[in-house]
């Protein structure tokens, strides 16, 4: 039986995971985006809404995180449908917590029900790159990924794309908190040198291989000395101007951690329970707050499904 | 019920496995150096006996791996006995194959043992280093760790040191064939650029992190998929004239993957059978005796146990 609209949520996700930098990522229960699509009686595929946000987002289908990717696999399976589209945005652009990921995978997942497609993973996963690229210029699966597959997901390879969902302690919380300041993706990553020492390279993967192996044995003390990056942190944490006392915050209230997502400026840290974590996320917070800047906090689990239907 | 000597062995390890360079090892059931022990009723400590070697190693304890480790936990611990010691080589040194480390764990071990001294697997690894440094001049415990404690092991940080002890398929197998050519590790290393681009530092991440996720998961594919390495093999293998042929010849014989060992020159591949091993192994061998060289092949299960009492 098949509708004629769906109203779908796609997860916020958390990318750049302390050393997994460009290879891992997870997502989150809270925040998330909301897509609906309504079937039009033509061929035509418009936007009609855009909600929650100030930046201006392209309204043309083609140019629009959500909806490329919906052109593709209509064109592509040679599908007769015209859809409305309207796109709820329940996250900062340019938050780090994969804005347009859960856009773009919104999209593609919205299509695929209400079209009862059956699409695999691995083509939803495909057509969601589609649209992140519109946004991010280069093809990054570290916050696509999750949002699609849910859980933890590491991307092994860019070429081919290989990603490897990672068995994680279902007693991990997150505290979040996106101060309301602006970091371009691009100029984030204009920071990064070409070049890293032999010695940072090998330290990273030894990481990246000791959070894996943390994550699997439900190890929270080899999560913890795991979670270190020596690629990207340290130069992007003076895109934040208060990165140290914010750590130290995080640290002080008993984090495991407290690392960059994405580029920034959001930041985030683990902890084993929700109380801790509420203790957490209200300690940062109380650092952007005291700089006289916006912040906003959120405390989420792990999310192991991924995006879902509403309605 | 304390004895008079000791006879112990010490295995053989691959390390720099694949992605795992500098980060990785395991311990193999064959080859493994014997190391005996044997109580003197003065103070002294002499070496007696070095077999196995055609390499002239010291007999001045303070300069042989296998007696350094000893003289120091003699002296730390101010114990006051006398040792003879008997060092017999199983493995060709500068094989690729850890043998210094087997050398210094199997003297640490056999100390500890003849002794009854109880010290802890930390203890014992700093004490193994010791030796190990005497011949590597670097500390690099890829091999100490897995000789010692047996099975695959993560080195996640060499300071402080953080070993982590990896799940493995249980049905894994590991042929490797030693050409009778001479690769210094200190050579092996000059080779090797101090920088490494940012695109090879993520990719080693990631194949490092899809290791650990594919021995801890069972998935042999993902373990095929990642052991690339994009730091050390690519510049060493030049090192080995026929390096290309040695592969070519794994795989077709069913190899998931061929790989340097150590700084070279021996090689070894991963496959799920012994029988499959043992035809993967000739099939390298081939190679090497076709160049006119020298060739030892081993056929090992990963060795889960680490040193032992001969006798």
């Amino acid at each position: 039986m098949l509708n004629d609209s769906i109203r779908v949520f796609a997860p916020a996700s958390i990318s750049n995971v302390g050393p997994g930098f460009d290879i891992m990522g997870f997502a989150l229960n809270e925040p998330g985006d909301e897509i609906i699509l309504r079937k039009r009686k033509d061929r035509k595929l418009f936007i009609k809404k855009i909600t929650g946000t100030s930046v201006e987002l392209p309204y043309q289908p083609k140019l629009n995180t959500a909806t490329a990717g919906i052109i593709n696999i209509l064109k592509e399976k040679n599908l007769d449908y015209g859809i409305d589209v309207e796109i709820h945005k329940k996250m900062g652009i340019g938050s780090g917590l994969g804005s347009s990921a859960a856009s773009a995978v919104g999209g593609v997942f919205a299509i695929n029900e209400l079209l009862s497609l059956k699409l695999t993973h691995y083509e939803l996963l495909k057509y969601s790159l589609v649209g992140e690229s519109i946004a991010s210029k280069a093809i990054h699966a570290d916050n696509v990924a999750p949002c699609l597959y849910g859980g933890f997901i590491l991307v092994r390879s860019y070429d081919p794309i290989d990603i490897v969902r990672i068995e994680y302690p279902k007693n991990i919380f997150c505290s979040i908190v996106y101060p309301g300041i602006v970091i371009k993706t691009s100029e984030a990553r204009k920071l990064l040198s070409k070049m890293v020492s032999l010695k940072k390279a090998v330290s990273q993967a030894g990481n990246a291989a000791g959070l894996i192996a943390g994550l699997m044995k439900n190890d929270m003390g080899l999560i913890k000395r795991s979670m270190v990056d020596h690629i990207a942190e340290s130069k992007r944490s003076k895109l934040i101007p208060y990165y140290d006392e914010i750590r130290k915050a995080a640290f002080n209230a008993g984090a495991m951690n407290c690392n960059i997502t994405g580029s920034g400026p959001s930041m985030f840290a683990f902890s084993t329970s929700r109380h801790e974590a509420e203790k957490i996320a209200a300690a940062m917070s109380a650092v952007v707050l005291g700089f006289g800047h916006e912040c906003i906090r959120y405390i989420s689990g792990i999310n192991s499904k991924g995006p879902k239907i509403l309605g």
